[in-house]
């Protein structure tokens, strides 16, 4: 159905970005922008989190507005939250600045800011960053790379991802970047993530792939159990393959949000992979649920337990933290029914049947636990329903890397 | 009210205990009896974890069935939970062995394990320590000191502690001892408690105080957000003390109930601070919450946030950390109306107003943060409710403890 390309948000066609260090972080790049001429269909969801940041009230007033956008601005660094009336003043100053050099309305620039908490963003740097990406903005695979490196701040790996689809005979192309990696327990979306494409597609639609995507995808992902005052996931179509634009839910649609899942899929993941501090990605899968609620909150619930993280880190079948986790988590199953399963590159195997220990070898298991990639598949045998969550192990470098994030 | 003494689990007339070491963990002691000749009301909360271990329903089944008991026998190295029927069945077979020695009926003796999940308690060794145990059982400070030490397993204190009062003219006295300290997250109780007194009260009473007083203590303590299996808060009232039994909630009972909250909150605080790696005590008290259900939600998400828990731990005043994890934790409120303090034996510091950075000194701040205890006070002001929580950074040594807990 898709095809993964190599490349990221100038993949589609129209779509030009760059990134740059305009001097928030010191020798590091910090600023990125997007922009297409063609103005583009917007979707959006934001964080759940009742403290809001500046930029994700401005661009909820952009997306809920309704009408097209051109850009995209970013700055890591500072997240420009709990900075009140001064830090959205500066959100419009920021739209302001990007609209003037582009000819167009400050309602149709996009604004994203990440780091720490509470201070107020350097606007002058921000202003003089704008006009120095303005001319180096390029339909390039090296520009969209820069502008995924920008937006990192702990990530280790930029992450970004391209597909090519086809659509009533036309070329579709969806590229995508996103940063994590601390304070991630999306709630509605990931701390950032910012999707392209060239499918022409209403807003409507648009909204609806995305916020049906992002359910099974960014709200599935959990570093550390902090849900951010950032998070933000955006999706922009620009209607420049060709296609016939996508008003129903028809074929056309569904093959376009299932290679836009795609995309929001490899970014969840490689976010959880790349969660502070992080050694393994680890996968939970929960199968045989009475309805797909109780497998999301079961599978949270293990994804989000600190002692089932730590003995991921030490490669330590410890089956009962699992088990434990899933009985707080607040759904009713029966434990004495429970199967649970360890699975990687290095093999499967049963660890518990009907809640007691199949008596397993532990060396077979921390070999299978000690691949970078680690899934559990739980099964509570209760129903049809099943859900995939995706986290971390929790190591000696996320306490590191937390305990002095500021300095 | 009420005056702090020396001593535990032995400190009321009556009870004798010990501590030994039955060969369950290498080189260390693992068992623990508290015995009372005279019959003791009982009463009790458990873990509301959906995963219960094997003692936990036994214990539940001892303190509902309404009659009184006279002997608690606890464990550590293994939790007996995931244990199937196997492992209920154990509780059994340790209850009346302990019956059989002092001629009275299983279901007059409680059971308690901690440790890991999922193995079955050797019951040999267990029995053999109860046999050892018995004729070594003693009223003096130090035996019960001896079963203190007994029942830890990460936690690197003893935790005991003994109050005297008055009620009615009669001296009474209460004495408690619990154990942490990681899969610390109590729901209805903490890990294991065990409170004895010589006050004569009634079986009900005794358990309306210790259902409030859990509430506000045990309830409100986090180390890692794990809600154990294990979940135990026993208290034992022989009415030795000779006192007027205690049968309405009248002046007697209030005196006596605050008496229990402070050896609670005295056992809660402690295991807090002895969280696994902790290097200090995090107390957080939200003030001016519409409702107390509202304090505890908000109190409880701060304290339970990694990013939080780690800054407290770089001395770190990264209060939009804390800001966060209110506004994520489901309560609303108004984040612009927020002032935010740090306090300390180091001084008090107002870090936010309104929401936004009072503009305080950040070395100041530091300096309050480096203490081995340290408050945060959020006052949101939008009422007259308060509540406290009580959690630990996270820290290295956390990480490394879980990684590799059962190696």
């Amino acid at each position: 159905m898709w095809k993964e390309i190599s490349g990221g948000v100038t993949a589609p066609k129209g779509f030009e970005a760059i990134g740059v260090a305009a001097g928030i972080k010191a020798g590091k790049k910090d600023m990125a922008m997007i922009y297409s001429a063609a103005p583009c269909q917007v979707a959006g969801t934001f964080t759940t989190n009742v403290v809001k940041a500046a930029p994700v009230k401005w661009d909820q007033s952009v997306v809920y507005g309704g009408g097209t956008v051109h850009a995209v601005v970013v700055n890591s660094g500072v997240a420009n939250a709990c900075t009140g009336a001064e830090g959205l003043g500066y959100c419009a100053e920021t739209a302001r600045q990007a609209a003037e050099l582009f000819g167009i309305a400050p309602e149709q620039v996009l604004v994203a800011s990440t780091g720490v908490i509470g201070r107020q963003i350097p606007i002058d740097k921000i202003k003089q960053g704008i006009a120095l990406m303005k001319p180096m903005l390029a339909h390039t695979e090296a520009a969209g790379t820069l502008a995924a490196e920008a937006i990192m701040t702990t990530d280790t790996v930029k992450k970004e991802v391209a597909v090519e689809l086809e659509i009533g005979g036309k070329l579709v192309t969806i590229g995508g970047m996103c940063k994590g990696s601390g304070m991630i327990h999306p709630n509605m979306c990931t701390m950032l993530s910012f999707v392209m494409t060239d499918a022409a597609i209403s807003k409507e639609l648009l909204q609806k792939a995305m916020s049906d995507s992002v359910r099974d995808t960014y709200n599935m992902v959990s570093v550390d159990g902090d849900t951010s005052t950032n998070d933000t996931a955006l999706v922009l179509a620009n209607g420049e393959a060709g296609n016939a634009r996508i008003e129903e839910e028809n074929a056309d649609y569904y093959t376009f949000a299932k290679a836009l899942n795609y995309v929001n899929t490899y970014l969840a993941k490689h976010m959880a992979a790349d969660g502070e501090g992080a050694t393994a990605l680890f996968e939970v899968k929960v199968v045989g649920a009475k309805s797909k609620e109780d497998a999301v909150t079961l599978s949270k619930s293990i994804i989000t337990s600190n002692l089932t993280k730590a003995a991921i880190f030490g490669h330590d079948a410890n089956w009962g933290r699992i088990l434990c986790a899933m009985g707080y988590s607040g759904v009713q199953f029966d434990p004495e029914q429970v199967d649970l399963y360890f699975e990687s590159a290095a093999g499967r195997l049963k660890i518990i049947e009907d809640g007691v220990s199949t008596g397993y070898s532990e060396e077979e298991a921390t070999k299978i636990l000690s691949e970078k990639e680690v899934t559990a598949i739980a099964d509570v045998k209760m129903g049809d329903a099943s859900a995939t969550a995706w986290g971390c192990d929790l190591t000696y470098d996320y306490v590191k890397i937390n305990a002095d994030y500021r300095s």
